[in-house]
């Protein structure tokens, strides 16, 4: 299958994301491998690869979406693929770090359908495992001797700071009221939370294919904006998504009063179904009628409509900052075959 | 003074981690305000340049030993210590991280007579200000232009992994009991800790001045027995230190039933006053009495004169190593008062 078949291909993506992980996992879990014993007992277990008691395992370990991102971003600018896999790695590892840090804040307790690592393992392991985590992403890249890699290894870790940045915001968002997060505060998290690091992987890629800083800008602008199209209809699906499909509840995000971009939307819309959800937010929800009514309320509100036909918007700046890092769009039928999969998953 | 002076003088180390102070912390404060808002917050508060409210403070941020080693080491190797600044305000922000997140860890409570970050910020912001500073310390390493920043970068991240290892050591002893630990495993513990990073600040120090990897070996093998000295000291001050200097209660480690390292060398000594130390040992200590039959327990099993005795042994293995790593002793004199200033310290 050529890279432009892959673009107008569902299928494409998913033997993307397959032949990504078999590309980068050996390099993934020998680097994984290295940390001292029992804090790699806790990473085997968070990457599915060995069970609570230390048995192999075989589980899903994420779909590697960002390091797809990597590979595919460093081909689209005719390089090996195969030189830019510790990229790849690296950048598994600080998305990792974040899950593995990110469940204990948010006190999350399944991740990828198994106990979340914390409540395994302990919150003090856990999060050391997390930081450790963070540190061999960025020594992988580091002692990695290609030339863009210490170029590559700065801008890891300003996008880990990033991170930080959009998870502390999402924290902060919980303890507010309903009405008193901004539409752009909001946004602006998500591209923190979720934007930036799609963006670091594509800059990543560009790097390792050594191209220039308009053209690595470029890669990051479009992972940025495929990133927030990403999270916006992630949002759609947590309040609409079928649970047969999502494996939570219907509307589950609206029972934890999440403050999604849809809802924020709504809330700040000025209607009336904006304060009958404010109302509904300032209760626990008790039945599955409370929680229709306030999916419904989202949408009266004008948040679902909002939040579509952004993230429409969205993928399309992505494909424009794409077309100015690869003007052969043909060349770059991979990356968008995955900004569609990721803006088109259903689960 | 000259550097040979110092190395005879207390003073000279005082001043020499003033100096330090003077030279890194415009660069340590400079690189903390990149920060994104809330986590900068954190970060000003817990190196004590503001208070919990935001507003001004000019509280004594640490004593600097860290970069004080790393421009002391590149001094003695030839090097200009300006070129060295941000190598030094990186491995201080590196051990400020591992502060921040073994006081939640460890349920700290106050950290240089204030509260701990956590206490005032709540868990979540502590931890993710950790997570931020950890990739700041790496990323202002990796954005140095200097010529020794990536070998710099990739062995700063790899002390932190070994940093985590020696923290989750720490906090796995707690939950043995005071008979099921070796005190083989338990100076690996302190070597890890402590002795990593110490290590890690010379090796820094010598690779910005240029020096083969030999030489950086040296003086890493320089810090990190000169940092099992320290922790051996330090451990001695847990058990007999004066309140009044200290300012904590006498035997404060006793009571925590902390297994330092005098204490596991009395546990297992095989003798009557190590059996007597694993029963006080296996029950809360009630009164200053207590404390104190459990101090006597660890002197006359001999954990006292052993921990005296290692120091001793460890701070002379550090000389050596620093004489491979710097052949004309004069020129190494800040690097032994500094070595010397960390294991007579008596708080």
């Amino acid at each position: 299958m050529t890279s432009a078949d892959a673009a107008t291909d569902g299928q494409g993506a998913a033997a993307l994301l397959d032949r990504t992980r078999t590309a980068v996992q050996p390099q993934l879990r020998s680097t994984v491998e290295t940390l001292p014993g029992s804090i790699r007992r806790v990473a085997m277990y968070h990457f599915g690869w060995e069970h609570a008691d230390g048995s192999p395992a075989a589980e899903q370990a994420g779909k590697a979406i960002r390091p797809a991102l990597v590979l595919a971003a460093a081909r689209a600018l005719g390089a090996e693929e195969a030189g830019a896999v510790k990229a790849a790695a690296a950048v598994e590892l600080a998305h990792n770090f974040t899950l593995l840090h990110d469940d204990i804040v948010d006190g999350d307790l399944t991740r990828r359908h198994r106990p979340t690592a914390w409540t395994v393992f302990g919150i003090p392991d856990a999060l050391i495992a997390g930081d450790a985590m963070s540190a061999l992403a960025l020594r992988l890249l580091a002692e990695d001797p290609h030339p863009a890699s210490a170029a590559a290894s700065a801008r890891l870790a300003a996008c880990v700071i990033e991170l930080c940045a959009g998870q502390q915001a999402d924290c902060a968002f919980e303890q507010r009221g309903p009405r008193e997060i901004s539409l752009d505060e909001c946004t602006a998290m998500a591209v923190a939370k979720t934007g930036a690091l799609l963006g670091c992987a594509c800059a990543l890629g560009a790097l390792y294919a050594g191209a220039d800083e308009e053209e690595v800008a470029a890669m990051d602008a479009f992972g940025r904006e495929a990133g927030l199209a990403f999270q916006l209809i992630d949002d759609l699906i947590g309040i609409w998504g079928d649970p047969e499909r999502t494996g939570k509840p219907a509307g589950a995000d609206l029972t934890a009063h999440k403050k999604s971009l849809p809802v924020v939307a709504a809330l700040t819309s000025g209607t009336p179904a904006g304060e009958e959800l404010a109302e509904l937010y300032s209760r626990p929800l008790h039945d599955v009628a409370e929680v229709r009514a306030a999916a419904d309320a989202v949408e009266r509100a004008g948040g679902r409509d909002w939040a579509q036909a952004q993230a429409a918007e969205h993928m399309g700046r992505a494909v424009e900052h794409l077309a100015r890092a690869v003007p052969d769009l043909a060349a770059a039928g991979d990356l968008l075959a995955l900004a569609e999969f990721v803006t088109r998953r259903t689960r």
